[in-house]
């Protein structure tokens, strides 16, 4: 696959330029942030390389990139779990990207049947987990 | 410094259990969203090791490992924008933590000046960066 997006910049150009130049690290990605499109809420953070970040805006459906499997993984295809991509944002040096999604099967967002990864919260003086409110 | 947080155990376990077990990459991090607590938005991405984890968790103001610097940053330092953390949330296999934060001086969030670093919108069609809706 020829690479798809313009290279990073001066971080000028990164912070400012209307181009988008994503900065994959040394693993060739970028974090993506994922968040509920109707409630704002995090759903789950991910990953994605330059095929993934393609195949994305190409198809409109988020597709990632799975670090433990070591392979592309568009999110849904087993599950269901589609998810149709509302907006992109991309923050200032351009290493992360904030993706706004509406899942087709939203109880199946998280592979441990939740709605979302952050399913518990950390108690900041017994610094035990709890279900969080959701 | 002695290791303040439990080790990484079984996926039940990281999944299930009460204990709060962050999951450290190999640069010794996790990721960290950070979403302002009045509007839900997210305002950056970030990296925490044990130091700034434990550090946030005793004194409620957020600390984060600069990767870009390679050392400890309690962020607001110097620009003033502390981060007062409301609540941390932590995903399904702990290796991503969401705080959600009050900022003591907002519109420094950014070091580009502006209220979040995701304050550019990506075009699916054009591919282009536009300004984001506030």
């Amino acid at each position: 696959m020829s690479e798809p997006f313009a290279s990073p910049a001066s971080a000028r150009e990164q912070e400012e330029g209307e181009t988008f130049r994503p900065r994959f690290d040394a693993a060739g990605l970028v974090t993506a942030v994922v968040t509920d499109h109707e409630t704002g809420r995090p759903m789950m953070v991910a990953h994605m390389n330059a095929e993934a970040l393609d195949l994305t805006l190409e198809t409109g459906i988020a597709h990632y990139w799975s670090r433990s499997r070591g392979c592309l993984w568009k999110k849904g295809e087993t599950s269901g779990a589609l998810q149709s991509v509302r907006d992109i944002h991309v923050d200032c040096d351009q290493d992360a990207v904030w993706l706004s999604v509406v899942s087709a099967k939203p109880e199946d967002t998280c592979h441990t049947g939740r709605k979302s990864c952050f399913y518990r919260r950390l108690d900041s003086d017994s610094r035990k987990l709890v279900a969080a409110h959701s």
